[in-house]
């Protein structure tokens, strides 16, 4: 079967550019050529991290770094704000590494609500939170700023964000927020292949980490920033992905960050359209929608997977069919990466040429 | 200036039909096209690790999983075996974990000598001991069947080894060794880009890993077991690396593991040759030498920086200078991966042009 043009909420599309400078030549990762490469990222990741501080690149997949945040910050207790397959997991996965956690937990397709975070860290003891920003399994994107805003009213309270599905789509002004951890896995908004995660952390955040005991070595912060001062990784990176972020950095650099937000969001709407124009719901509230992914309600109760797999067999396009619990009950069409309007229309023609089948 | 051609001791230089590979199509990870590319993998790859267990995928470099194997397995006291950089520093790692570790000390340059092996775990309190097979940092291959055997000897005891620059070049029999974990970056002696770490775990680790607390997520050896069984892993992985792995893997069976073997020898011999009509002398003892990678003692000495820029201004060749305390006292020469004779000839034929020069 031929491999179909990806649609699903990451990985997604990979460029012929990405491609081509994963395979720019092989090169060490413990001399000049790397430092250069490593150095020439900075800039504009930073940019679009909405950060003056070092942007560490982690060669892992985000839960790496969504568990080595939890390693390095966790002293007391973690408050996992939980609204999804992903957010929910973090819970779990904070215990798996031996730490104190509670959790607020909204419904799958609600996004967290800011009160309920004051009055959570009101009782005490917690000195971390983690939230996903845009919660990839249900199309909720969450009220970052209102909830970074509540938790800065904590003192020694620090916050993890993971923006794997909004990073470099929507504005992520992580300084000026006060998170002290943001995390994103580059294949869903940067369009690269999976297996690297960039994150960013807060002096506080390197702080903590001093007098964090046992955070081992691989997610190390401490580590990362002592070999960021010489523009390299604590352990052997994922070079070619390197090769390609650089590229794609650059490329997001010259498409300017104003004009990606605009193109994601209007892309978005295409797909919003299209549901209106269907018949279909949504599943997040209005307000706290993902602008890189829709998460589509299947209020007229299509055969979802036979859709899915009607749209791959005649257009060859992927997308997805729903995620753990609400597999079914939704669908997922991603709009992340490189996709324009023309792209986007491409693929919301051939779901209007076989809805009719499935109604 | 151009990028060289890689005879460092990994990455070393990658093949077309890798790069080729890397740019297929992308895929989702959680669908049949990622189950098909997982279990095409496995039959070669665990011929290769000589097991007929299941061969996990981890999307980290190898010390993620050099940390995660300490993390799910050591819950008394683990006995690190140190005999260069890389072995030396997993007893740093280990600690880091909060575990109990005792070491070994080996002079760099000389392999462990398994009669102290049992001696240290006859007095008791061992659990777990880390080896590198072929400690990359002073050319060192260590006698891992006699190691191996020595561990076997004492029950409850695990044995971790690292043979992330001997996989694929030597015969590695894990299963018949009684080797608990073996692991491999793949940027070694693999000829890939670096981001992917393979390995095998017995039934007797995944059974310690079951009642070791606080082993988090993203290196949890029962994770990798359960997401096997789907022909899967636990997080998204690096899809690129595996297309990439999968051609590999095609094309060492291609080759054949006999050939492979020879081939590497042979090579590995033309650096030896080489070394003899060039008046230096080997670092490591005879019996212990890596065939893959070949650690120069400097006894000419020759102004090893100068030497390595030379060779690779002039023949746009790249080595290795020496690692850590032993920079410039050594410098390393690789025939890791797809070198052939002739290819192994050029650069040896350009060193010989360059070193009157520096004598």
């Amino acid at each position: 079967m031929p491999k179909p043009k990806l649609f699903i909420p990451g990985p997604v599309e990979i460029s012929p550019a990405t491609y081509e400078a994963m395979c720019a030549p092989m090169i060490g990762h413990r001399g000049s050529d790397f430092e250069e490469l490593y150095s020439s990222i900075q800039p504009g990741l930073q940019q679009i991290a909405g950060t003056d501080r070092p942007v560490f690149l982690s060669t892992s997949s985000a839960w790496g770094v969504m568990e080595g945040a939890i390693r390095n910050l966790v002293q007391g207790k973690v408050l996992n704000l939980c609204c999804g397959a992903f957010s929910d997991k973090w819970f779990d996965v904070a215990q798996r590494c031996g730490k104190k956690a509670e959790k607020i937990q909204a419904e799958w397709g609600e996004p967290i609500d800011p009160g309920s975070v004051r009055n959570k860290l009101a009782e005490g003891g917690f000195d971390t939170v983690t939230l996903v920003h845009n919660e990839t399994s249900t199309g909720v994107m969450n009220p970052l700023d209102e909830i970074a805003s509540v938790v800065n009213e904590f003192e020694d309270v620090l916050l993890i964000v993971d923006s794997v599905s909004s990073f470099s789509a929507v504005p992520i002004p992580t300084d000026q927020l006060g998170v002290d951890v943001l995390l994103a896995g580059v294949q869903k908004a940067m369009a690269l292949p999976p297996g690297l995660t960039v994150f960013v952390t807060s002096e506080a955040a390197l702080s903590r980490a001093e007098s964090t005991p046992d955070r081992g070595y691989y997610f190390d912060f401490l580590e990362f920033s002592k070999n960021h001062s010489k523009n390299n990784t604590p352990s052997t990176p994922s070079i070619a992905l390197l090769q390609a972020l650089d590229s794609m950095v650059a490329s997001i650099m010259e498409e300017g960050l104003e004009e990606r937000y605009r193109r994601h969001h209007e892309n978005n709407a295409l797909v919003h359209k299209w549901m209106e124009d269907s018949g279909f719901a949504h599943f997040a509230p209005e307000g706290f929608r993902s602008k890189t992914l829709t998460a589509v309600a299947n209020n007229r109760e299509i055969d979802v997977p036979a859709f899915v797999k009607a749209l791959r067999i005649k257009h060859n396009f992927l997308i997805n069919g729903g995620y753990g619990k609400i597999k079914g009950k939704t669908f997922r069409i991603s709009n992340m990466g490189n996709e324009t309007a023309d792209s986007m229309k491409e693929l919301l023609a051939a779901l209007s040429d076989l809805l009719p089948d499935f109604l």
